[in-house]
């Protein structure tokens, strides 16, 4: 070997050392990222789930294009509707009757027809109204069928249809064109010209069907944060029935307890000195009451939960499997996420659960404060479940899905990353025990739960929705309340409706109510309610006579009628209440699943109210009814606006029908009263303001099923608990760094202020 | 340079080749952990938190050599000493009055002298009795007091000891004895010879004071499950009141719904074919009802928490901090965990936080069942709080604490890491905002909770015991039942009392009751009781005369005395109620903390049983009283054993004192009734069986103190949100391995197996 070659090769050895040092150091800086394992194939039959699919945006186009070329009547884009043109309102997924798709999931019958149900407002009509189409098949649509009459027994009059975006940007060029009236006295109480008050819209609107007049409370806007608890004072009441929109008009002013007919004799009152004004500052861009922007720097990072081997669920459509279970999920644009087909081990329990109303009423002295009772379906709690941050609404390496909707407007909407899902270490036991006698041993399961999410928000608050399915086989169905509160301008006795919040600010007692539909078909679609609770008995003791025991002992009821399994809000729920089969477990009880609440809520409305009935699904705590087509949701989005003859009275699903062995629907209220206080600014948290309910599996089957989860643990005092191979525990995380996408955030995209949103 | 040269320096090249190549692929293999910031140094102070620590091991040995010295009693170990015997029950800490304790912490007064508290049974004594003397001063002590009269207005009596393990191993051999009298019986029934057959006890024992007399329950053991699943039908009634084992006798025998005076006259029934015997089989070893054994492989691996950077709370000696949070923590070896000087930003909220006692009250068609109301603090809910597994009990990554105790012994004994603290990530937003009107921004923050955690195995069930600490101020306090429900042989009409859940068992039907001391000080010792709740007034809308509103308005109040704020199970709790102090928050609100249980407790015995005053805590799920150092608890150890003369009875505490500007106590009772079902076997779940309460901040701040942290989150859509400097969800976490420690568990080793635990 010559020098030169040596030389080559040493040259080359450098060159190496110096590519290996790089290449340590670039692996210093990154390690490998955690290898992710495909979840295990689950049960089949994905594709079938389809038949509860929301519509893609190419279905939605489809039957715009239909309806635009096949009703005869000339369509304006709900953005662009005036209130005497007509308009389509929504289009969604119409699922085929529950017979329909047993027959086709469960016997191999033909896939249903795809159809969309939807909703038009002719206002250039005679007679206009509301009239909700049945429109097949998909994908392209040869037929339309008028439903209304069918579901609601009538015809569905104009006034009743909800507010649109449009209506609201009108209302708003009038109230600003008002506000122009009272100069001196904006400049005066609030340091405004009127251009930076923002309105904020309540409901219903007036005392009797017919009526469309609207108070509007007004708030100082201030950029990047919660103008919702910035009340100035002033409220106004607009008249907005015309179809006419030149037609429309205030109809009275209120500020700080008085009550004028106009805003020029609100003018004139405070010119001629007859006013007491409160003078508010603008509030400063910065510091103001309600900001969230950090006042710290961040300090060193939060726990972080990570998937070593990737995430062990699968999500496939409109599908997520976990061991398991199976789930279809969905979302309604009016009454938000929905589920279907919830299957644990291939067996069905709930053939629907869904989220039908979600009614805030408040108390106030001012007058938009004190009328309010908004129902949240009617404005859409499914179209304004917004995406969700990465990593603060959901855990970051959640799986994120689009939503998709067509509501005012002829062009479908995505809500991009709207929907999430995860597995959630709940940091406790799902079981455990360890054992102290006879023998040692210690055995037990992480408690790992599903979680489906979405958070919709709806005016100030936010209502994070959550479904969970744990390895237990329950169910468990929870909502929390955040955002901001509303609230109404301080003065008088504001406090006896409320606390005080801030300088002018009285944060508004309301309740909060929740509707959920759950359709739980327990081991076939016939079952009946059975109750079970305690009670005491005085027994001799049977070995001494003489002497007495105050025993428990169970009292079990079967509930025969509709009226018996109704339960009002102030009754008391038997602590056992479930859906049971007619047939039994192993242990010969009735393979059951039981229905638990957590809920504190308030009386929804005096029954005297004329508008009790439009929310006459508040009364009941829990209501069993026999399940029918003709009564597939317990409200419907023309009750807000005409509750003094609602569309939909849930009360008369109740008729005392038999519901031993039927096939039956459980709906569930669950709700709590808010009386705000000051720690509710900026945002109410989510801590205590939680309500919901469990399915839980009872007697259903014989034995807990988590004893085959293969996350099950179990050691005794004889095995070597420090190695990997008898005790899972000790198994190292694979040492590597936990893989997450970089952060992305596309949630204002969709959103334009050109336009204010339907709430204003 | 000549070749020999370069060819040296190429054979060192090829070696460093070699070597990087070693690190290279070891690097690979092992990524860099995560390197650990120390959490930032919260407020000092640390030193005084150890006025309520738990006694050292150390300081146990010198009251017990002090005990030793100065009783002028012969003391024999409580392992081996006969009733007629004297010894030392147990030794805690005594902390001193809270006059002494604030005067040290608030006032900068002297550090009060260190005491224990010693409980003894004098056996040998001509009254024997139990007496309890305060030593001190720790560490060397030098007097000891006899407060046994002060504390309970009398001597106690001996017969209200609690069973000590020696008791029952007494107990155990003459059931052995007793048992060899019924072989064919034995072998008929249950294929035993009586040696395989493990006993439990049940509690109270007879029906007046001074009865010791027990049923115990027998069951198929069978080694490394619950045998509690697997009743054989017998029970026998054990007299073991007498001083002298030797005259202690079985006094009843029980099988399956037939009552004989003795063992002999069930096995002569047996062999005249007078006796109906279901004949169980021995269980096999492996798939016995109960057994937890994985019956899977193990999958993929779970999703795990890590902590970037290190814990971001900090633990020292007895005493916790994290975000403003200052908690001192211990655990009573009777009542279980107890927390002092709960404190946030430097504020007390809480003197004590304490529970209290545990009621598990049963209901069944057997003897042993049908009398069973146990008081679990009389076995001992601290002291059987053993050792946590990492990674199932508690987060992998959480700190665990070591608990010391001295109980019927005269040496220490520790519970190893048998107390977890960990923050929790809940995969939900505390507070959070999506703007879409006005200005597009979000705002928000994560849900993380420091929790502090202990879990109990009393007999066959296990109490997981959480307090929680949110960063909006509120300390959630939760406890889930799980573990082996307890049962009873099936036979005649067993099912009115449980539900069958295996061949022979009957799942008995019972109520959790748990009871807490929460001690709070809201802005001063002085508070006051205020309620707040709705109700409808029909009010004229303002603006339109003839038509009407119904108006929430709220309705509060203040409680005056204690038997107004003392609220029985099935009377409505108003939906707030807090402690307010004199002093207001910004707004002019009385700085308060509100009180709000959930919990869905039973009726926990009538009122009119002779033993009910025992346990009269049940009787309320909320009552408070004044603060006072004669009433430290609500209930005895002493109470189980003579639930008949009550040690101390909780209903005396309520004596109509006036409750306003006074120091106040909250008693809250939480709890559920449990009719174990199929799903039950193994382990009861914690899914839907948690109970517990919040305290939270009302009106305490002048806004959420959420908003100070460091971790919360706002970005509108003006920013680049995908940048780590504007938005920290942005920043990736550091590319490390999650830094975790081996496995390790060590809780089997501090028992024996030879002398079996005080339950058996």
């Amino acid at each position: 070997m010559n020098v030169k070659t040596v030389l080559i090769l040493l040259v080359l050895a450098l060159a190496t050392i110096f590519a290996l040092v790089c290449v340590l150091l670039t692996r210093g800086r990154a390690p490998s990222p955690c290898q992710h394992q495909p979840p295990e194939q689950q049960d089949t039959g994905d594709s079938q789930s389809l038949i509860f699919a929301d519509l893609s945006p190419e279905e939605m186009v489809q039957v715009v294009r239909y309806l635009q070329g096949h009703l005869g009547v000339q369509l304006v884009d709900a953005s662009r509707a005036k209130p005497s043109e007509s308009c389509i309102a929504s289009i969604d997924v119409q699922i085929p009757t529950k017979a329909e798709v047993l027959r086709f999931l469960d016997e191999g019958g033909a896939r249903p027809a795809r159809e969309a149900l939807a909703v038009l407002y002719f206002g250039n009509q005679p007679d206009p109204n509301v009239t909700e189409y049945v429109v097949g098949p998909l994908p392209t649509p040869t037929y339309h069928r008028d439903v209304t009459v069918q579901k609601y027994g009538g015809k569905v009059p104009y006034h009743r249809r909800p507010v649109t975006t449009k209506e609201y940007s009108d209302i708003n060029t009038l109230i600003q064109q008002e506000l122009r009236k009272a100069p001196r006295f904006l400049t005066a109480c609030c340091e405004s010209d009127g251009t930076d008050l923002a309105i904020l819209t309540t409901a219903p609107r007036g005392f009797r069907s017919g009526d469309r007049a609207t108070w509007f409370v007004l708030f100082h806007n201030v950029a990047g944060t919660g103008y919702y608890l910035s009340p100035v004072g002033l409220e106004v009441l607009v008249e907005h029935r015309d179809l006419h929109v030149s037609r429309w008009q205030l109809h009275k002013v209120f500020y700080s307890g008085q009550y004028f007919a106009s805003m020029g004799d609100l003018e004139k009152a405070f010119v001629d000195n007859l006013l007491e004004v409160t003078r508010i500052e603008k509030p400063p861009a910065e510091g103001v009451l309600g900001s969230m922007r950090p006042r710290h720097p961040p300090g060193s990072m939060e726990p972080l939960q990570y998937e070593p081997q990737g995430p062990r669920y699968r999500v496939q459509d409109n599908r997520v499997t976990f061991q398991g279970w199976s789930v279809a999920f969905g979302m309604n644009p009016n009454s938000g996420p929905r589920l279907f087909d919830i299957r644990y081990r291939g067996e069905r329990i709930v053939y629907e659960l869904s989220l039908q109303e979600a009614l805030a009423l408040y108390g106030s002295n001012c007058p938009g404060g004190m009328s309010t009772r908004y129902l949240d379906g009617s404005y859409g709690i499914g179209r304004f479940a917004y995406e969700l941050v990465r990593g603060l609404d959901c855990p970051y390496a959640a799986t994120y899905v689009d939503q998709h909707y067509l509501a005012e407007s002829e062009t479908p909407k995505t809500n991009q990353n709207s929907l999430c899902i995860f597995e959630h270490d709940a940091a406790l036991p799902l079981r455990r025990h360890f054992s102290d006698s006879q023998s040692l041993y210690y055995g037990g399961l992480r408690r790992n739960t599903l979680v489906i999410r979405a958070i919709s928000t709806l005016f100030n608050y936010d209502y994070i929705w959550d479904f969970m399915f744990h390895a237990s086989g329950a169910v468990e169905v929870r909502v929390h309340a955040t955002g901001y509160i509303s609230s109404s301008f301080l003065h008088g006795r504001g406090t006896n409706y409320g606390n005080r919040v801030g300088m002018h600010t009285l944060g508004t007692m309301h309740l909060h109510h929740i509707h959920y539909k759950v359709d739980l078909d327990v081991d076939g679609q016939l079952n009946s309610v059975e109750t079970q609770d305690m009670e005491y008995e005085l027994v001799k003791a049977p070995w001494s006579m003489q002497n007495t025991i105050e025993r428990p002992y169970l009292r079990r009821e079967r509930l025969e009628k509709e009226d018996e399994a109704a339960f009002l809000l102030k009754a008391p729920l038997p602590r056992y209440l479930s859906f049971a089969s007619p047939k039994t477990n192993k242990w010969g009880h009735s393979r059951s699943y039981r229905i638990q609440i957590t809920s504190s809520s308030g009386e929804h409305l005096p029954i005297s109210s004329p508008m009790e009935r439009a929310i006459s699904w508040g009364r009941y705590q829990l209501a069993v009814t026999r399940r029918k087509e003709e009564e597939p949701t317990s409200t419907s989005i023309y009750n807000q606006n005409d509750p003094w003859t609602p569309t939909v009275a849930f009360a008369d699903f109740i008729n005392n029908e038999s519901i031993i062995d039927e096939d039956l629907v459980a709906w569930i209220s669950v709700g709590f009263l808010h009386v705000p206080h000051a720690e509710d600014v900026p945002n109410t948290v989510t801590v205590g303001n939680g309500v919901g309910f469990f399915l839980r599996p009872y007697n259903y089957f014989d034995e807990d099923p988590s004893v085959d989860s293969p996350d099950s643990i179990y050691f005794s005092r004889e095995q070597d608990l420090g190695v990997c191979s008898t005790n899972r525990l000790a198994c190292p995380p694979p040492a590597c760094a936990p893989l997450l996408p970089p952060f992305h955030y596309g949630g204002f995209l969709n959103l334009s202020l050109a336009l204010p949103p339907n709430r204003l």
